[in-house]
C-alpha cells in the first residue's frame, strides 16, 4: 500500500485518525484530529474528506466530524464480539436482575481485558468499566481471570512487570500475582477488593467456550466492598455454565 | 490520498475489503477477500496483511481472516449509536420481559433502516432482523416510522420508487405509501402485517431526541401475524416516552 515520507501505511494513518475518537471526545474539528492524531493539516483534512465520503466518519451540522454509523456497522457484521455479545446477554440480564450491580463481559485483546458488554444499575456503586473500555490484566478482576488462563508466554511477560497500581489495593508484586493467578485458576473466581477503586469489589469467572473448553471471556460483577460475595459468585458462575453451553451450539438467526 | 489507477483511494479499498464480511462470512480466505472485494490478488495480500498489522482484520489458527477486535472498539467508542443503544437497551429489555416478543431499535442510515440492537426470544415468532442488519424503508415497520418522519427530500426520493416487494404485504404503490406515511405521521405507530414476512406482523414507534425533539430512532417489536396489537403499541409508546425523556439529560458513566 502507499506509504507516507514515514514509512507508515495509509491503513496505519486511518486508524491513527479513528483512534483520536473516543468516549469524552466524540466529536471533532478536523483541526483537532490532525493534532491528536500528529499529521500535517493538508493530510488531516484530506484523510477526513475521504473517510468522510466513503461513511467511516460523519459531518455533524455545526462541520465537526464524529465517527461515523458505517464503521459501526462494519465492525459488528460477523464480528466475534457479536456473537459472544448475544449469547452472554441473556444470562448477564438474569445476573443483573438478580444482584442489581453492574455485570460485564470482558475479553482479552491485546493484552489488556477489553470490555463487550457492561449492564448497569443506576444505584449501584461508582465502576469505571465502558463498553468498549479497556482495564489492565493484572488490576481488574475480569483480567485476572483472563490473565490466569492466558497461555504461559503471556503470563510470564505480564508477570515480569511493570504492574502499575490502578487502586489502593492492586496487586503489584510479581510474586504475590503468581500466586494469585494460580489461586483463581484453583478456585475458579477472582475476588479483587479496592483493586480498582476503594469503594468497590470485582468478582469475575472464565466463560469457556463450550464446557469444558478454553477460557475466552470473564463475567464479572462490580459490588460494594462491604457487600457479601458468596451470592455474586454463584450466580456468576451458573450464568456462565449457561453461556458456556450455549456457545457449543450452532448460530442460529 | 494515494489513489489506485481506477480513481479510488486506499479509504474506499479499506471499505470494500471490509465490507466481504457479513454475519454469514465471518472467517474468509485471502483469495476469497480479494475476489468479493474485487481486488487484484496481489493487491488483496497486501491490504490485508496491511489490516491485520492495525489490527482491523484478525488472522485465525488457520490463517483465514476475519475482522479485528480492534475494528468494533474502535466503532464503539465515542460511536452516537452506543449512547441511544445504551439508554435504550433498559426499556427494550421492559418491552420485551412483558411482550416476549423480539424487540428492535433501528436509525436511519444511508436511506436504509439499520438495526442498533435486538433482543430476542428463541420461542417467538420468525423474525429476519439482525443486529447491525439493514431492511428497505418502505417495508419494515421500523422504516416506515423513519421514512415518516425523515425530511422531505428523502421521502419524495423514495416514493419515486423503485418500491419493491419483500413480503407479500409491502406497500409497493406509491400513491398507498404516501397515504400510509401521513397515517403513521398523525398516529404515531406503524403497524406492518405481513410486510416482511407473511407470519409476522412489524409495530414501531418513533422515538425523539427529547420530548419534543426530532425522530431520531424507531422502536418496534415483531409478533405474530394473528396477535392483537393493541397491547404492544402501548407498551411500545411508553417505552419510547422514557428513552427519549433521558436523551435529553447529560451523559453519566
Amino acid at each position: 500500500m502507499a506509504n507516507s515520507p514515514s514509512g507508515e501505511s495509509v491503513t496505519q494513518r486511518i486508524v491513527r485518525v479513528l483512534e483520536t475518537f473516543d468516549a469524552d471526545r466524540p466529536v471533532q474539528t478536523i483541526a483537532e484530529i490532525s493534532r491528536r492524531g500528529e499529521l500535517p493539516p493538508s493530510t488531516g483534512h484530506r484523510m477526513v474528506a475521504d473517510l468522510v465520503d466513503s461513511g467511516l466518519l460523519e459531518r455533524d451540522d455545526a462541520g465537526r466530524i464524529r465517527l461515523g454509523l458505517r464503521l459501526w456497522e462494519l465492525a459488528q457484521r460477523g464480528s466475534r464480539a457479536l456473537r459472544l455479545r448475544q449469547i452472554a446477554l441473556p444470562h448477564m440480564e438474569h445476573v443483573q436482575a438478580r444482584l442489581r450491580e453492574h455485570t460485564q463481559l470482558a475479553v482479552l485483546e491485546q493484552d489488556e481485558a477489553l470490555f463487550l458488554e457492561r449492564l448497569s444499575n443506576p444505584r449501584a456503586v461508582s465502576n469505571i468499566t465502558r463498553i468498549a473500555g479497556r482495564l489492565p490484566l493484572h488490576a481488574s478482576s475480569s483480567g485476572l481471570v483472563l490473565l490466569a488462563h492466558a497461555d504461559h508466554a503471556l503470563r510470564e511477560r505480564m508477570l515480569a512487570g511493570p504492574l502499575t497500581a490502578v487502586g489502593p489495593e492492586t496487586v503489584t508484586d510479581p510474586d504475590e500475582l503468581r500466586t494469585a493467578l494460580e489461586r483463581i485458576r484453583r478456585d475458579g473466581v477472582a475476588i479483587a477488593p479496592g483493586s480498582i477503586e476503594d469503594v468497590s469489589t470485582g468478582i469475575a469467572v472464565p466463560v469457556r467456550d463450550g464446557r469444558t473448553g478454553p477460557v475466552i471471556a470473564a463475567l464479572s460483577v462490580v459490588i460494594p466492598r462491604a457487600a457479601p460475595t458468596a451470592g455474586a459468585v454463584d450466580e456468576l458462575r451458573s450464568a456462565a455454565v449457561r453461556i458456556s453451553a450455549q456457545l457449543t451450539q450452532p448460530p442460529r438467526t
